[in-house]
C-alpha cells in the first residue's frame, strides 16, 4: 500500500478501530486470482507473550533507535516503547495510525513507506516484522527502498524483516498463483492484493513474499545484507539484515 | 442459490467440508453494494446446546417427517435423527450433502429448494432455521414456494421459519443498501449476495430477510399463515407457520 489510504480505502484502519471498540471485526484479502481469504483482527493485538517464537527472539535483537515500518495496530511498536525503546510508528493507514493513539503510541505518524525521508532522522533498527518485509513490494521498488534506508541508519543498523518462503507450500491455487505471476514477469510470490473490510476496499497493492534465495538477490547492491535467518514456523523467516560491512546486533536469544 | 452449485461455485460445501477435516476455513459474503462480511463456520457445527435459545424452543416444537430445507452441515437434522425423528435433509451443494453423510445424516439429497416437488413424499415439519427462511429469496418466488410446499405437507404441517427483521438496524451501510433496493424496486431486506471461500464463489443470488408484517403479506394467498413468533436476540426471529385452517403444535417450550 504505497499511498496514504482515503477513508473509503482505510479497510484496516477500520478493521483495528472497530476491534479496538470491542466490535466485531474481520479482515478479508482479495487476490487478483480470485482467492479470497481471511485474517482474524486478533492477531494484530496479540501480546508479547502470545508472538511466535520467531518473534519474540528477533524483537529481542532490537536496539537504539526504532523506525517500525507499516506499524499496524502497535503491537511490537507498543511493546518496545514499554521496554524504554525511542520508538518511530509508520503507517500509510489513518486509523491504523489513531488506533495506535489511542493505545498510548507516542510516537506514529501517518506515512506511507515510500514517503521515508531523513526527516524522520537516524534509526539502528528497522522494524518489518507480521510479514511486512513484504511492504517492499517488488525487485526494483524494494532496491530502491533499500537504498533509501541505509541512508537514513547508522552504520550498525539492522533491519528486521518477516517474510515466508511462498515456494514452501502444497496448496494447488498458490502454486497456480506463482505460475501465473512467473508468466507475467512478477516474483511467483509477489502478490497482488487488497485488503476489504465491510465496504471499505484498500487499493490493490503489491506484496512480497520471498525465499532466503530471494531475499539475497533482492539485497544485492543496496549496501545491506542478510546475516541470519531466525527461522518461524513452517514457511515463516525473519532475517537479520546488516550494512555490507556491519554486523547485526547480537544479545539475548530467549 | 436456486440451482445445483458446480465444484467451482461450491464456497459453502467446500467451507463446510474442510472445515470438518479440522482445517482453517472461513466464509465470505458479498452483497451487491460492495459490502463483504465473514461468517465462522463453526456455528454451523453448534451442537443443540450452544444454539440460540429460540432455536432450541423451535426444534422442540418439530414433529411427524421432517423436510430440512438447505441443511448445510446438518447441525438441525442430525439433532432430529437422534431424537428419532425420519428427517429428509436437502441442499444445492454437493459438498454439504456430502459433509452431512460424512457427519451420519442417514437422508440427505443434493437437491435446490426450487427443484422440491411430491417426489419426496409427503411432511409434517418444514425447517428452515439459521436464516432459511431467506432461501425464498423474493416475494414472487417465495409464494410460488409456499404454495407446492402446501401440496406436499399434512394438513396440520408446520413450516418453522427463521429470519431478521432487516429494519432492525442502525448500521449506516445496511440503511442505505435498504434505499437501494426500494429504489429498484426490491424488499429492502432482499439481499443480492454471493458466498466466497479460496477461489470459490457461488453465483449471485437472492436471500431475503423480512419484519414479521411483511412476512404476513408475503404468506397472503400461500394457504399457510403465521401462527406465532418466537423472538430471539436482538432483530432475530422465528415464525411457527401452518396452513391456513390448521393449528402449530405446541409442545414443551423449554
Amino acid at each position: 500500500m504505497q499511498n496514504m489510504l482515503r477513508d473509503r480505502q482505510d479497510a484496516q484502519g477500520h478493521m483495528f478501530h472497530d476491534y479496538f471498540k470491542g466490535e466485531e471485526a474481520y479482515e478479508i484479502v482479495e487476490r487478483d486470482d480470485g482467492y479470497f481469504d481471511y485474517g482474524n483482527p486478533a492477531l494484530y493485538f496479540a501480546q508479547y507473550n502470545d508472538w511466535a517464537e520467531a518473534e519474540r527472539k528477533a524483537v529481542n535483537r532490537v536496539r537504539g533507535r526504532v523506525l517500525d515500518i507499516g506499524c499496524g495496530a502497535g503491537r511490537h511498536s507498543l511493546y518496545l516503547q514499554e521496554q524504554g525503546f525511542d520508538v518511530v510508528g509508520i503507517d500509510n493507514s489513518p486509523l491504523a495510525v489513531e488506533t495506535c493513539k489511542l493505545r498510548g503510541l507516542r510516537d506514529v505518524r501517518l506515512l506511507p513507506i515510500n514517503d521515508i525521508s531523513p526527516e524522520l532522522g537516524v534509526f539502528d533498527t528497522v522494524l518489518m516484522l507480521g510479514n511486512n518485509f513484504g511492504l517492499f513490494g517488488s525487485i526494483d521498488g524494494g532496491r530502491r527502498l533499500l537504498r533509501r534506508l541505509e541512508r537514513i541508519t547508522s552504520s550498525d543498523a539492522a533491519i528486521i524483516g518477516e517474510t515466508l518462503d511462498p515456494h514452501n507450500t502444497v496448496v494447488p491455487e498458490h502454486l497456480e498463483y506463482h505460475k501465473f505471476n512467473k508468466r507475467r514477469g512478477r516474483l511467483p510470490g509477489q502478490v497482488r492484493i487488497r485488503v476489504r473490510y465491510k465496504k471499505y476496499v484498500t487499493p490493490w497493492f503489491d506484496y512480497l513474499f520471498v525465499s532466503k534465495e530471494e531475499m539475497l538477490d533482492l539485497l544485492k547492491g543496496t549496501g545491506w545484507r542478510a546475516k541470519e535467518f531466525i527461522d518461524g514456523e513452517g514457511p515463516i523467516y525473519i532475517a537479520m539484515i546488516a550494512k555490507s560491512n556491519g554486523e547485526v546486533p547480537g544479545g539475548p536469544v530467549t
